[in-house]
């Protein structure tokens, strides 16, 4: 008697995907462009980060900014007002972005014209994790109001990207947050991890972050 | 010629999460049990509120939690603590529960000495909502630190639950947090639904929630 086939559907999407980031790597090498995936839970401070970051840097890059959201165009509004080239993904329910998506939006993007692309991915600690979208830097934002326990209950995302940058220290006199338990969870999962901290609102510590992303970008780009 | 067979991979398991979500609720009318699915994002403070609940109506109520974590027992080893009966769900990388998920760990509750099961679902505002666990009583909670546009942005959560929770209500010192625009937001998205705000660190307001929470309790089991 034959056996019954067996069809690993997630097998088959991550496959298909992988094959799609892949894809994203070749183009914007081609188009000479940096890649950077911003990942965490809702009301982390994506928007706010990356607004700081463009504050910084907008002067000396030119920057484009991909806004996944499962509904509105609240935060594209508020880059838009930057006068940042903004491409606004509706996932439409979908809790992560997939290589696609951005290959899609990449290419509604003036890419001759920029440095840096940064995709603010869907607020969710669990899904974007999974899904390589063939960016250059991956990275995730804790807020301090989250707590440090959320290496321990959320392991993924923190081995598959390069950078954790704890935000809103300015809030630290209001929680208790332990730095040492975070630094030893963080290590036990991703000894290569980056850990920084920054208040996007005070500014504090800003420049520390600036300086290793710089130094990443300018590793991969020829700035003209 | 036949079309093609199309097969919504979604809508089947949906309906059958909804089929066994069904029997969750017929299984705890039978055992006189209360069933109240908490959700939020990573953060927000659920398992901190529990514990508050817990106090402030632990003495007439005999109350079990079923946690749900992606990894770790972090939470559950907290309410172990407390004396009461607690199943940890793992869901191994699994982003939600499901009502199968509930129906197993309920099973292993001793539900006929228990009037309220609470479950802290998956810290992700996202994919929980999409699936009924047949709970009694959905609601979710939303921390100050988050914002209010979080209605906006991840709207389904917001028409699936019963009441919101802002949370941290201490920290509103820190954060712009405007309850006008969140009111409006979500008497948008849901009519019904019952607004509070409190602080499960310092109590206030908790008074007001569990006002409500025990008319719905008390109008469903009878208590002995």
């Amino acid at each position: 008697m034959e056996k019954v086939k067996f069809i690993d559907l997630k097998s088959c999407i991550l496959q298909e995907n992988d094959d799609t980031a892949a894809e994203v790597r070749k183009y914007t090498k081609e188009k000479n462009v940096f890649l950077w995936n911003i990942m965490s839970s809702p009301g982390s401070g994506k928007t706010t980060f990356i607004t700081k970051i463009i504050e910084l840097i907008g002067n000396q890059y030119r920057i484009g900014v991909i806004e996944a959201d499962i509904e509105s165009t609240y935060d594209s509004e508020k880059l838009v007002k930057l006068n940042v080239p903004t491409v606004q993904l509706r996932t439409g329910g979908g809790c992560h972005l997939e290589a696609c998506m951005v290959m899609e939006a990449l290419k509604k993007l003036p890419l001759d014209d920029l440095d840096i692309v940064i995709v603010e991915n869907v607020g969710n600690l669990v899904c974007p994790a999974e899904f390589d979208i063939g960016a250059d830097f991956p990275m995730m934002l804790l807020s301090v109001p989250e707590g440090e326990d959320k290496a321990i209950k959320y392991p993924l995302m923190f081995t598959v990207t390069d950078a954790l940058v704890v935000t809103k220290i300015d809030a630290l006199p209001f929680f208790d947050f332990n730095f040492d338990a975070l630094n030893i969870n963080c290590k036990k999962l991703n000894s290569k991890l980056k850990i920084f901290s920054i208040s996007a609102k005070t500014g504090e510590n800003c420049d520390q972050f600036v300086e290793y992303l710089l130094e990443r970008v300018n590793n991969k780009i020829i700035k003209i």
